[in-house]
């Protein structure tokens, strides 16, 4: 097979097959796959879950991770917020004439770890090549369809007065990590993404810890932009205390130097979680034995004032409005 | 709203919030979107049928449809092979640093329209913005779930010696569109694409004829590609007659001239159907009732011999091997 993907590879004729045979196959095996024009599957039952995701994040291969597992990820956390076991996933790639194979074989081996993490299948996928400059290298669109939990019901909607807010982890670590890869500012830190699958963590979590309000995944724009549209959404105010979220030294320091505020920079493995006060200890412990959410903390809490806005309070005390979130957001993570 | 969209619409701040309410909600509102991460929608039941498409067709806008209308019929159509009604729908949109408002609007608007005459609910989106030159002009990938019809099973697999191999309608107009779309031959010829959502009437095929073995849409590589994957798959020899192929003039004027084969041009709403040569006549009457569907015509049969090969039967009465596809196809069509 080629070194380099050819537009040969995405026009549908012999080239496209042995590139599918050869790579997706490959990593991507299982008894759905077919060379009919869609998967047909097991109807799940209840309720499902659906969602889409694009990722064109560059460069596409990062510290702790590369857009292949980001891409997983990402469908997978998505479900995950609703409360929603991972069944199915698809795969769309455009792909850029003259990309390594090696690196789609990267991309691809990844997507095949992180879907066996949480046990989803990728049942579909679709293969397009670009002329040169058509497009920066590789994008992936991921979808995935889920199985809400029996009984779970999540929403930003269903943010309550007295509502513990909590972190799963350290945050910004995403951001950091890509803005660091991108090179542009000559800092050298040791800061590598967050990115992970969190089904295993959270599927703990609800089967341990009644009423989970809400669980929104803290991707683009952060812990603040997420928290924002919970408060609007809700119709709450949203308090937080700096001193209790948790952040690397990595990550405070890179976002020092260059004047970022940790809490709008993206997160790929952490999520924000509101459950009723009286059970925010137990989510907590139960969070902390979980991987991927060793650094699970309560950050604040919900409140009946300041609907639509999120507090803040500083180490000193002092209680401020956060900086509603707008305009581009910098850097550009998935 | 701006006029154009820029970086500031894809970082899933505000702006991302304002482009979305005002252009895709309007278009693809229902019950089922959300502001949450994934939507939440009534399990199908007995089986579904799942698959994904990207779309990077230049140009995005061409004569009978654009990029919007395709995205939907391709994954309608690939989920109408598996003879499933499709019920679910999502979309991800990768758009370059300022493409026009306006032209996101009309593409939002075909897509609405072509959703709404299948009944396919469009559930959850993405929308990514990349730098100029990043990415050309506007890519989207659609993925489906349906609800496969009981009792109803096909494949490429299941084609057998005595099937008739039929057309659903005329060949190669949507290549023959793009490529002229494309103004780089100077050629003027009044071709439209036959881009059409063709649940309606293969829903009409499956539910009056009895035994149906493949349903297989000729998009990339066109009708020359797909029956080759089909004689491969089921072990068997297809013969086609090249009289019996229904081609405009058009689309024959145009091929002519550049050295076309016809075979090998895109379709984005014709199909190839195998019947038990018995039914053929039945499948034909139903199929020239509905829209989009009335050129349908037998072609040719599978035959025993010639395994994994197309055989094709000129008009002075030659018989040939039909070439294999492969290689870059032109032009690129989805």
């Amino acid at each position: 097979m080629n070194d380099t993907v050819t537009l040969a590879h995405g026009a549908g004729g012999k080239q496209t097959a042995e590139l599918i045979s050869r790579v997706f196959k490959e990593h991507f095996n299982n008894p759905y796959f077919t060379a009919d024009d869609a998967s047909v599957l097991p109807a799940p039952t209840g309720k499902i879950a659906m969602t889409t995701d694009g990722f064109i994040v560059s460069p596409a291969f990062f510290p702790g991770g590369n857009i292949g597992k980001l891409s997983v990820c990402g469908t997978v956390n998505d479900l995950t917020c609703m409360g929603a076991k991972p069944l199915y996933m698809t795969c769309a790639f455009v792909i850029e004439e003259g990309f390594a194979m090696a690196d789609l074989e990267k991309i691809a081996a990844a997507m095949e770890e992180t879907a066996k993490e949480v046990g989803v299948v990728i049942v579909a996928g679709d293969t397009k090549v670009a002329g040169r400059g058509q497009v920066d290298g590789c994008f992936i669109t991921t979808t995935g369809v889920g199985q809400v939990m029996d009984g779970i019901q999540t929403s930003g909607r269903f943010a309550a007065p007295g509502d513990a807010v909590i972190v799963t982890g350290d945050i910004g670590r995403h951001g950091t990590a890509i803005l660091l890869a991108r090179d542009e500012y000559g800092i050298e830190a040791d800061v590598k993404t967050d990115c992970a699958p969190l089904w295993n963590p959270i599927h703990a979590l609800l089967t341990e810890v009644p009423d989970v309000h809400v669980i929104r995944d803290a991707t683009r724009g952060g812990v603040g932009t997420v928290l924002y549209e919970i408060a609007k959404e809700a119709g709450v105010g949203i308090a937080i205390e700096r001193e209790k979220i948790p952040v690397t030294e990595g990550v405070l320091g890179v976002t020092g130097m260059l004047g970022l505020e940790p809490l709008y920079l993206a997160c790929e493995g952490t999520m924000v979680v509101f459950v009723p006060m009286e059970h925010a200890q137990k989510a907590i412990d139960v969070l902390r034995q979980q991987a991927h959410t060793h650094g699970a903390a309560v950050i604040g809490q919900v409140q009946a004032e300041n609907k639509g806005r999120v507090i803040i309070q500083t180490q000193l005390g002092a209680r401020t409005f956060l900086p509603e979130p707008g305009n581009e957001l910098l850097p550009r993570i998935c």
